[in-house]
C-alpha cells in the first residue's frame, strides 16, 4: 500500500536514461513555418544563416545627389563645382538624384546630401526644383563610399543569424525576413495528451453534489505545457475504472508524444496508473522523495504492446510506429500536479524541442518564518514574497497539496534538499520567482488582523501600480512581524482591557526600537455569526456555553479572540464550558464558513463576513482596527498610493456600503509612538 | 522640410491628453470568454470573487473510517474500543469508511486514519477486509475535525480571488474553476491595423531588385502588438500615393481601435502620413526629440470625418461609431520602428486593457566603450550584454537605425536622457534587460578579432547552455578588452615582425597587472579576395597598388590590417599608392561583401569568407589566431563547455572541413605570461 520513495535526482536519472536509451533523448520531430506572425515562440531547429546581405544593393543613405566621389575633389567654399544631371538625350549624368534607400546607379560611389547642394537652372541660375534641376553647386567633396550603406553592411549572406535552439520573438522575424528567408525549420510541437481520471471528477459547470470534484487540472496542465512549446490535448474525465483507463491509453497513445495520467498515480484501492503502465510497458519509478507531489509514476509505454491492443479493439486504431511513449503519472492535488509538471515535463519539452531549460530568476531572500521540512524528502515550499526597506522577504505559505489558494497567491517557491531539516526565521535563502521583480517591489506587505475591507483596499490599490499581499497571522503575529521588520503595516485591534484603548499597550510590548505611526481605519461591529434566522435562537455570549450549541474559535492571538477572552472573563464564563472552543479558524470567513456548513453554530466575527455567506449577526460590541505602520515606511513611494485611497471619498464611500463599519477614523494619524 | 522635434515627455502627455479628452483613457471593451486553456495571458477586466467554497463540503483527507469524535474519547492503547460499520438492515452505523476527497457523512465529524484502525469480521476476528470490515477496532480516539478538510478551508465562497487587471496564468484558471466559474469577464484585445506604406516595399518572398526592400517591419510591429495583448491586423503594402494611403486609412478605421502608418512620417517629398492625418483628424505631434526614431506622428482621427469620406466611396463601408481613432506614425527603419512601438503601442495596450504597463527588469552595467549623445535627444542604445569576474558588463551595438542586426544582439537598452552629452567607459548604467538574466549569465564574452570559426564555435555552444556573443573589434582592441576585465576572452591574431611570434608582445604593451593564458586556436591561411575568375588577374599584394585596382581595408588596429602594413613595408610599397586603403571594414565577410558587390577588387582576409560568398583566394601567408584568456578566468564555470568543444574532436572536425585552416594547435596551452 505505501510507495517505495526514490531521491528527485535518481528518478530524474532514471527517467533520461530510458529517454535515452528509446532514443527519445534529442529534437523530437522537425518542420517548415511560414515566416509570419505565429512563429513567435518557436523553436529553431536548425541555424539560421543568411541567404541574402541586407541591405542587398548600395543603398543611399540619405536624401541627397550620386555622384562619382572622384569628381567631387576640387570642390571648395570659395571654388564651387558644378555637377551636371544631364537631360533625357544626354548619354552621361555627373550626378543624380537619390532618395534615402534607392539603389546608388552603376558609375557612382557617393552620396551628397541634398542639403549640402544648390539647385541650377539650365541657366545656372538658381532653380526653386530641389530634386530635379538641370545642375548642383557643390562646394566641398566627398571620399568615396560616403552616405551610402554598402551591400552587406548590416548582414552579410552566409552569417549565422541564430544557431538552433534559439525562441523567435518578434524583431528576429524580421531579421530573417531581411535575410531572404520565407520560412524557418522549428521544432515540431511535442504533443501531449493529459488525461484526467477520477470517478468524483465532474466538469466544469456541472451541478455540484457533496464528493464531485470540479475537473480543473486538466486546464491547468495543458496550459502549463502550451506555454512551454507542447500542443496540449485534453481528453474527456475518464472513471477509475481500470478497463476505461487502458482504453483512454491505448487511444491517446495514437496522436501524443507524451501521455500525463492525472491522479490515480499513489497505491490506494482505486489508483490504476500504476497498473496501466505495467500493463503496457515498463514502470520506472513509482514514488519520488518529494513534498507535496510523491506519489508520481514514470514510465515507458511500449508501442508494439499498444499496437497489438489497438487492433484488437471493435474498431481497430493504428498507433503510429513509435517504439516507446514516456507517460507520467501525475497525482491529483493541484500543488502537486503542477510541481510534477513543472519538475518533469518542462525538461522533457525543452529536450524535444531543443530549447534550454527554462530557468526562473533567483532571489536571496529573508524566510519570515521558520520551516521544518520532512527528514529525506526534497521539499519545495511555495512563499509570498514582498521588499520592505530594501530587504527581500519570504512568506512561507499554507503547505497543503490541495491548497489551490496558496499557488496563486505564490511569489516564489523554495526548495529545500532532502538532507535540510528545516530552516530558522530570519535565514536567507534562495527564492526562484514566480512573479516578475518588478510586481514584487510594488507589492505592499501586510501582515496581521485580516478584515474583509482589506479585499476592497487590494481592489483600490490594483488601479495605482499597488499590490497588497494580505496575510493572516492576527493582530498580536502582525505586531511580531511589525518588530522584525518583515511588513510594511499591520492590521490590529487589540483591546487594552485596562485602559479600554486599542493597540498602544500591545505596540509597547512586541515593537522595540523603531518608532511607530498608528493610523485609524475603520471602526467596527463584533458580534455573533449564527445561522440564517437564528434557529438556536442565540442571544448573547451567555449562549455560547449552552450544551446544544457549537462554537467556532479564532486562533490564538488573534484580536477578536483576545476580544472573546476579554468578554468572557467579564462575564465569568470558562472557555471550558464552550464547546468548539479549540476548534481555530484564521479568518472572518472561515468562521462564517463553518457556521455555513453546518460544523459549528455561532462564533465571533464581523457583520461583513457573515452578510457575505448569507448568515444572520447579534451585535455585541464595537472596536477600533487600526494600521500599524513604522515611521521609516511612512514615506517610501511604495506606500504613497496607500495613503491616498485611505484618504480619498471613494474608498470612504465604499467601506461605509459594507454592513457594520463606521469610517470617522479612516486614515487619520491616531498617535506616534 | 525638418520637423520640430518635442520633447518625449511632452509628446506622451499631448498623447495622453488627447486620449482623455476623447475618453479612451480607460478600458476599451470588455467581454465575457469561457474558461479554458485559451484564457491564459487575458487580462481580467473585472474582480474575481469565489462563487462557491473550496472545498465546498467537509472532505475526508485522508483514507479512513468516519466517526463521531465525541465516540472515540475513551479508546485507549490498553482499553481499545469497537466501532459497528452497521450491516444492511441496521440503520444506525457508529462508522463507515471514506477515501480521501470523500464528502463526511451526515452526522459524523472527524476522520480515524485507516492505519490506525484494527479490521474485524462479524466474529469480532482479525478480517482482511481492511476497508469493509464489520467492525474496527481503535486505540486512541481523535478531536472533532480531525482529518476533515472542511468547507472552505482552502477558498471562502465571497473571497476576492483576483483585482481587475491581473493577468491570468496557467494556475489561475484552475481556482477560478475551483471557485465555481465557468467564464471570465477580461478586457477585448484592442484591435491594431498596421499598415506598410512605400513604394519600394515587397512582399517575404518577392524577386528582389536593387533598390526593393522586403517589407517585414509590419511582421515585428504585429508581432510585438500581439505579445502585449493587442490583436494586430496586418494591411497590404500601399504605395506611396496620398489617396491610396487616405483609402487605407479609411478602410482600417472601420475595425481597428490603433492605427500605425509604418513610414512616411517624416517629412520628405514621399512622406504622406502627416497631411493624412491633417485630412481626418488632428496632428498632435510631428518629430520627438529622441534617437534614433525622431519622425514619428501622433495623431487622432475624426471618426465623423471618416465616415464622411467612407460613405461617399463607390462601395461605401460604415466606420463604426468611434469618434476617435488614434493613429500613430511609426519612422520606417526597423530600430526605430520598434523603440516607437515600445514607447507609444505598449502603454496604450496597457491603458485599453487594464493591466500595468510592461517593466522589463533593471540592472546596473559597466559600459565598455564610450558614448556620446546627441545633444536635446532622449537616445536609446541598445548593448550587449555579459558577465565577467561578477561584473556586468554593456556593450554598446550599432547605433544605426536600419540596422536590424543590432536589433537581434541586443541584450539590453540604454536610455541616455536628454541633458546628459555622453556616458564615459567603465562607468555605470541602468539597463532595461531584453533578454534573461539567466541567459545572460550563459554568456561567453569574446571581444577582439573576427574568424569565421567564431560562428562554429557559437553553434557548438548553444548545445552547451551557453552563448558566445562575438564583437569584432580586431586584434588589438580585443586585448585592451581583456585588460580592463572587459571580456572572457579575446581572439587576437597579432603578428611581432620582429620576433615573428604572434600576440606575445602586444599582450604585454596592453595588458598590465593579470596573468594571461594563450590557447591555440586556429592556424588559417590570409590572402587576397578577388572576383570569381580573377578578372583583374591579381597575383600577388603588388598588383594591389595598380591604378585600375580597388582595394578595401580593415580596420585600424585589426590583425589583417597589422599584417597588411607588414607585408607592404617588406615589399616597400607606400600605402598612399593603394586605391580604397582608407576604405575600412570590420569583418571578414564584410571585405568579401565589398568585393562580391563591386566595390572593390581585391582585400585581404581569409579564404573561408571568399568561400563563403563564392569569390577567389590568392594564399600570400599563414598566421596563428589564438585565444587570449586571462588565468582568472580559466576555471570559471562559464567557461567550462568552451575548453571541452576546444579539445573535442567533433569541433575539430568541422574547422578542418573550412578551407584555409589548421587545427594542430587547437585548445592548446601555447604559454602563460
Amino acid at each position: 500500500m505505501y510507495l517505495h520513495d526514490i531521491p528527485l535526482d535518481e528518478a530524474k536519472a532514471t527517467f533520461i536514461n530510458a529517454l535515452t536509451t528509446a532514443g527519445l533523448k534529442r529534437i523530437l520531430f522537425k518542420e517548415y513555418v511560414p515566416l509570419n506572425e505565429k512563429v513567435v515562440g518557436r523553436i529553431l531547429a536548425a541555424p539560421v544563416y543568411a541567404k541574402i546581405s541586407s541591405p542587398h544593393y548600395h543603398a543611399a543613405a540619405m536624401d541627397g545627389f550620386a555622384v562619382k566621389a572622384e569628381s567631387t575633389n576640387e570642390a571648395q567654399p570659395t571654388m564651387p563645382k558644378q555637377l551636371d544631371l544631364g537631360d533625357k538625350n544626354q548619354a552621361i549624368m555627373e550626378t543624380i538624384y537619390v532618395d534615402t534607400g534607392d539603389p546608388i546607379p552603376q558609375g557612382f560611389n557617393a552620396v551628397i546630401p541634398i542639403e549640402n547642394t544648390e539647385p541650377l537652372t539650365a541657366n545656372r541660375e538658381t532653380s526653386t526644383d530641389i530634386r530635379n534641376p538641370r545642375y548642383i553647386r557643390i562646394r566641398s567633396g566627398v571620399p568615396p563610399w560616403s552616405n551610402i550603406r554598402p551591400l552587406g553592411e548590416d548582414i552579410v549572406a552566409t552569417q549565422l543569424l541564430f544557431p538552433a535552439g534559439h525562441i523567435v520573438r518578434p524583431i528576429d522575424i524580421g531579421a530573417i525576413a531581411a535575410a531572404g528567408h520565407t520560412r524557418i525549420r522549428v521544432a515540431r510541437k511535442p504533443r501531449v495528451a493529459i488525461i484526467p481520471t477520477g470517478s468524483e471528477l465532474v466538469e466544469i459547470g456541472s451541478k455540484l453534489l457533496p464528493g464531485a470534484i470540479i475537473e480543473f487540472n486538466s486546464l491547468i496542465l495543458a496550459s502549463m505545457v502550451n506555454e512551454w512549446g507542447g500542443k496540449a490535448r485534453r481528453y474527456p474525465i475518464t472513471r477509475d475504472i481500470f478497463s476505461e483507463i487502458c482504453e483512454r491509453v491505448i487511444e491517446a497513445s495514437q496522436d501524443n508524444d507524451l501521455i500525463l495520467l492525472n491522479a490515480g498515480s499513489s497505491a490506494g484501492s482505486e489508483d490504476f496508473s500504476a497498473a496501466v503502465v505495467e500493463k503496457f510497458g515498463k514502470l520506472l519509478v513509482h514514488g519520488i522523495a518529494i513534498r507535496p507531489g510523491h506519489p508520481v509514476i514514470l514510465g515507458m509505454l511500449d508501442g508494439v504492446m499498444l499496437e497489438e491492443q489497438a487492433s484488437k479493439r471493435s474498431d481497430p486504431i493504428k498507433v503510429k510506429e513509435k517504439k516507446w511513449i514516456p507517460i507520467i503519472g501525475v497525482p491529483g492535488y493541484p500543488v502537486s500536479a503542477t510541481l510534477i509538471n513543472e519538475l518533469f515535463v518542462e525538461p522533457l519539452l525543452a529536450l524535444w524541442t531543443g530549447r534550454l531549460p527554462m530557468e526562473r530568476p533567483r532571489e536571496l531572500a529573508r524566510i519570515t518564518h521558520k520551516i521544518t521540512s520532512p527528514p529525506g524528502n526534497d521539499d519545495f515550499i511555495r512563499v509570498a514574497l514582498g521588499e520592505v526597506n530594501n530587504h527581500l522577504l519570504a512568506i512561507p505559505l499554507s503547505r497543503g497539496a490541495g491548497v489551490i489558494s496558496s499557488l496563486v497567491q505564490a511569489d516564489g517557491l523554495l526548495q529545500v534538499p532532502s538532507g535540510i531539516p528545516g530552516i530558522d526565521s530570519g535565514q536567507f535563502v534562495e527564492i526562484s520567482l514566480l512573479r516578475s521583480k518588478e510586481l514584487i517591489k510594488k507589492t505592499i506587505l501586510c501582515i496581521g488582523s485580516h478584515d474583509l475591507t482589506l479585499d476592497l483596499l487590494s481592489r483600490f490599490l490594483s488601479t495605482r501600480e499597488r499590490r497588497l499581499t494580505s496575510i493572516n497571522v492576527g493582530s498580536q503575529g502582525g505586531l511580531v512581524a511589525i518588530n522584525k521588520g518583515d511588513a510594511h503595516l499591520a492590521g490590529s485591534h487589540l483591546l487594552d482591557t485596562e485602559t479600554g484603548q486599542y493597540n498602544l499597550s500591545y505596540i509597547r510590548k512586541y515593537i522595540h526600537g523603531k518608532k511607530i505611526n498608528v493610523y485609524g481605519f475603520v471602526d467596527r461591529d463584533q458580534g455573533l455569526i449564527v445561522k440564517k434566522g437564528n434557529p438556536k435562537n442565540i442571544k448573547d455570549l451567555w449562549d455560547i456555553s449552552r450544551t446544544d450549541v457549537f462554537y467556532i474559535n479564532r486562533q490564538r492571538g488573534a484580536g477578536t479572540r483576545v476580544l472573546l477572552d476579554y468578554m468572557l472573563g467579564n462575564l465569568g464564563l470558562s472557555a471550558e464550558k464552550i464547546q468548539g472552543y479549540d476548534n481555530e479558524e484564521y479568518t472572518h470567513l472561515n468562521v462564517a464558513a463553518a457556521i455555513v456548513s453546518g460544523r459549528a453554530d455561532c462564533g465571533l466575527g464581523i457583520p461583513s463576513a457573515a452578510q457575505a455567506l448569507g448568515l444572520d449577526f447579534i451585535p455585541i460590541t464595537q472596536e477600533k482596527f487600526q494600521l500599524i505602520i513604522p515611521e521609516e515606511n511612512i514615506n517610501q513611494e511604495i506606500l504613497i498610493p496607500l495613503f491616498d485611497i485611505l484618504t480619498s471619498n471613494e474608498f470612504k464611500k465604499e467601506v461605509e456600503r459594507m454592513p457594520g463599519y463606521k469610517t470617522e477614523e479612516l486614515g487619520k494619524l491616531i498617535c506616534t509612538i
